[in-house]
């Protein structure tokens, strides 16, 4: 790796069933938001009083418990950054940084450990993709600064207990963090704020790119107790998020029966996809994310190349640890998964 | 400090003189292209492939130079970020990463080093408000990671001349760079941009938030050889700027005439500022920026609140160093400076 994220080609047109992304397209309403951004708006650096309010809110936080970043991206970059200077002591930095990364994950947990200069401590998958507490626990040490959990887990959509996440947090040293990696709650639920109270060793990050379908506007956000948020808030710049942004986000946020209708029809999306793995006699894990991994084997690469010849983009996970034979589907609207599974029934049934 | 950012407080309305924006609003162009964003585009992960090339075409320089940033504000922070790890040997930090700031300067030098567990190195100004080098040239040290400069000057508007920071260049230790912070670039056409092609130790940063009109879109740039440049790419995520931000930067540095129109509107409103501080005997420093800084002695905060009171918000500097008794007035739009100069030339007129 070059320690610089690589942007997955994006694919000429076509079904994009390869970036988690909403295929559905944003709200009405989010479109109609950054069509009321004046000249003057465009040129006033923004104002953020409202979209901190209607987040918190929606969130269920104070506000100083939330910090809104530009994607959770952001968020996780502030938080490596935060993290890092912990270890120094007097100004001496007495050991290397380290975050702990359960394998497969996410690469924006490498790049940011790595741009601070830190260690990545890669904690191997296991078998049955389940979350290695256990291997986990015994990774942390003196150096260990942060924790990336990912919940439910990408690229395999696993859900994590939330006592395990607690036995992490539990099991931390002094100044270090475990960051949960919520960006995929909207398709489960599930979420680790009821930690936040009695732990102030525990981060939860958000993102309103994928249920709420803003990937291109970049809104996410972190939400921790505010004595550990303080680090966090040096890092990220005052206007991190743009206008069209928070004209969105607060359009967006308003329209909880947009986000209802989508989360409906991931669930049926993920249905379908179990149905055709099952079918097939294919190993799936039941996700809780807008995404299923499923185990095609060996013919995963040619899977993919001829799916992406008929305009329909999955993302091959071979490489992954973990993952070998493994394809992640997005599972979305209804209509575009009922498309890609009659083009893999078909191809699948095809192949020898 | 708090070591945060703080947000200058934007007034309900009203003539906004005190935040060096573009009072004009952007281009029509830009709004144009914001509004033509679909709501596909929101919800997809955005394309950089021709907002980079447009951008490099722009500024005269290859794509592998140029990094475009989450406003210019990103760009000093991937810098910083960079630049600390500089100071780390064999994984230990060996000093306590310093930045020089020559003084006054924009806050966000000073925020980004605290937030990287570094030291701010300030260098008081001069009676003249002239570039230190001398000071600065005696401030290097081993320990010395970044120099920032902001060129032309903020709140000063004073030039730089390109020798200096030549000077500055050649005194750094091995890893330190030179950050040359051109935001006002555009009101004067001074760069260190020549400096780039023997230095490998200087960062030029630019930004699309004054000139062209975009400061709530957010969009900056930074400048350097590709090795130099290296490290601070991974600090910035992959998606730094948002789809509105890559539609409307497009369409901004397609409007030449838009530009030409704002920079000479600026050039005139700079005069007639000069001009009223001539004919009340007041000292002021001719300005290579969007703004002018006055030197109206011990009224300055009585002239600030009585301009706001008349719905015309100008900077009260008198807190900045070398900046007693100063207010720094935005040079743009002609009618908007004839406004704001009566109303100061009556108050003035009036004050005992």
């Amino acid at each position: 790796m070059s320690g610089e994220y690589q942007r997955p080609a994006a694919g000429p047109g076509g079904l994009r069933l390869h970036l988690n992304e909403n295929t559905a397209g944003c709200s009405p309403r989010v479109l109609e938001a950054i069509r009321a951004v004046s000249a003057l708006d465009v040129a006033f650096y923004p104002e953020y009083e409202e979209v901190i309010s209607e987040s918190a809110a929606y969130l269920g936080v104070p506000e100083s418990w939330l910090l809104l970043t530009n994607g959770l991206d952001e968020g996780i970059l502030a938080a490596t950054v935060a993290a890092a200077q912990a270890g120094v002591t007097g100004g001496v930095l007495a050991d290397v940084p380290e975050s702990i990364v359960p394998q497969p994950a996410f690469d924006m947990y490498a790049v940011c450990t790595g741009a601070v200069g830190g260690r990545v401590v890669e904690v191997p998958p296991r078998a049955d993709l389940r979350f290695p507490l256990e291997a986990v626990l015994r990774a942390i040490r003196r150096s260990t600064r942060l924790v990336f959990i990912t919940s439910p887990g990408n690229p395999t959509g696993v859900r994590i207990d939330l006592d395990d996440i607690a036995r992490v947090s539990d099991a931390l040293p002094p100044g270090a963090r475990v960051f949960v990696d919520e960006a995929y709650h909207d398709f489960c639920g599930d979420t680790a704020m009821p930690l936040l109270a009695d732990r102030p060793n525990v981060i939860v990050g958000r993102t309103f790119a994928k249920g709420h379908g803003l990937a291109a506007l970049r809104a996410g956000a972190v939400i921790a107790q505010p004595d550990t948020l303080g680090p966090l808030r040096r890092v990220v710049p005052p206007y991190s998020l743009n206008v069209c942004a928070i004209a969105g986000l607060r359009a967006a946020l308003s329209d909880v029966e947009y986000l209802e209708w989508y989360r409906s029809q991931v669930r049926e999306s993920r249905e379908m996809i179990y149905a055709l793995a099952r079918r097939r006699g294919l190993p799936y894990w039941e996700s809780g994310a807008n995404f299923v991994l499923v185990r095609v084997g060996a013919r995963a690469a040619e899977l993919v190349t001829g799916l992406a010849g008929r305009g329909i983009f999955v993302r091959d996970r071979t490489g992954d640890p973990g993952c070998d034979g493994c394809v992640r589907i997005t599972a979305g609207v209804v209509e575009h998964t009922a498309r890609c599974v009659a083009a893999m029934e078909e191809m699948l049934c095809a192949a020898p």
